[in-house]
């Protein structure tokens, strides 16, 4: 997906978030926003969101120091993810179709974004996760996802943020674990998850973990180490968690299911879908095919 | 009131709806958004916003050509408030406070601002008018406001925006008229109110209108002309209307009435009350004299 001129202002005003989260640094702030005005001037619209997150990032990192300014952040919601895990894992358990339940709760787990809202509620959560078991959701998209993973050989998991990661291991669980690599980023942005927060969500324990090795908030291909785009074209499944990771993958020819909250407007416009609505979105080169896959089984 | 960080991803956000309705091609639109980006980057902070403001839409103007892109826009809502205005006259007649009335529906009338939202639907207006008729307001200010009002000799009426200033008509049909003279901007600049606007209000046949020669959205004195310039001088009270008075005169030694509704966060906190307060404020240097304007009396 290409950066839309709405993106600019809301790049402008997650700078300001993120470097006032580092530094209480005024002068520093400002440093930060002048630069990011400066970068934004001259962006190459072409490029996806996450490619001026990424810059703006390393920009904050480098002028404060901090290398990891959301680690407390991160840890606290890995935390409160964890405490209702074993109640979601209950319902997943107790639930018609649990595949279905533990996607719609991998969903809800997508609202814990920082990159979008600056805080949340923590109240909030347990409406989300009712919300997100009755809201609308397509059904014949999750037997197209369904399908896909059964047949698939080699899925690669793209995670999101941390604390969203536990939700994501109630998905996981669900899949056949022995095919399914759970990729992480390789150097801390915003909240996005890394390997220490996959060890936390006792993913490790259960599937393969491995890191991109890039700072970027979604999946910059070439940003990433040799090893995982290796990783990425040798895999027959590509499901790819939350906005950052559809924004930077939605043009890749591969069978990508993007799986995600559309939480902001331009987003939902280059879906096609309302804002806040719940996304299982194959990718664009292989959606429609669940018949000729239906009929392979 | 200086410019605050928080003003400047809104800027951004403003300079995008203004050009898009200034135009529908994306090149300019790109154009002005980079032009702004780097105009930000080098900006004085220490300048209150309006001055930011002023430089975005002669930047707009410049790039488009286009003289008064909110021409349209200013004459609905002029026609739609001078629909209203009997009925909102009759109101304020029936009223037991008929100056109370008529301030509280200058407030409401500050909801039409298309520099703080892009629209706003027009069947709210019925219930802003409603709301702002029964909420909380500072009666012992408005006792201050009277008393000025009856003191003073020389009262410039700076107005805000089109559509409000027939509100504002309301409330300068309860002053003493032959001392009143309201001020409009010189050249268009968002929907602010121009010569034309209190013409259609009806406000030419019962009070002096003169313009202030500038296009900043508010009232940057060293922008203004020089027979305004005096005029302001020579004033013993000025009644500021909306934000951008507010923002561009907070500041300033002498005795003002601020009147607007506080729409944004940064405004709430700068006048230290909550969003979307109804505000009567005395200036900074003359704030509290209450007492003695009454032994004066």
């Amino acid at each position: 997906m290409r950066t839309y001129f709405d993106c600019i202002p809301c790049f402008v005003r997650q700078a300001l978030d993120s470097v006032r989260m580092t530094t209480g640094d005024e002068q520093v702030q400002e440093k930060v926003l002048r630069e990011v005005l400066r970068l934004g001037s001259e962006m190459d619209l072409r490029r996806s969101p996450p490619a001026m997150a990424q810059r703006i990032h390393r920009l904050i990192r480098e002028i404060t120091g901090a290398k990891d300014p959301y680690l407390e952040v991160k840890n606290r919601y890995n935390r409160l993810a964890l405490e209702m895990y074993p109640e979601l894992k209950e319902r997943i358990e107790t639930s018609a179709d649990p595949l279905e339940a533990a996607l719609r709760l991998a969903i809800a787990g997508n609202i814990i974004d920082l990159g979008v809202k600056t805080s949340i509620k923590e109240l909030d959560i347990e409406k989300i996760i009712n919300d997100s078991l009755t809201a609308d959701f397509d059904g014949r998209r999750i037997e197209e996802f369904r399908n896909a993973v059964s047949r698939a050989e080699k899925i690669l998991y793209l995670a999101d943020n941390a604390g969203e990661i536990v939700f994501d291991r109630l998905l996981i669980e669900r899949l056949p674990c022995e095919k399914v690599t759970v990729v992480v980023k390789g150097v801390p942005v915003i909240n996005d998850a890394m390997l220490e927060d996959a060890e936390f969500a006792g993913l490790t324990e259960i599937v393969e973990v491995i890191d991109n090795g890039s700072d970027a908030p979604g999946t910059i291909l070439e940003s990433c180490s040799q090893t995982f785009r290796d990783r990425f074209e040798e895999a027959d499944l590509i499901i790819a968690k939350g906005q950052g990771n559809y924004e930077t993958l939605s043009d890749i020819d591969k069978d990508i299911f993007f799986i995600l909250k559309a939480k902001c407007h331009v987003i939902a416009k280059d879906l096609g879908c309302e804002m806040g609505e719940m996304i299982l979105q194959r990718g664009k080169s292989f959606d429609g095919i669940v018949d000729s896959v239906k009929e392979a089984e």
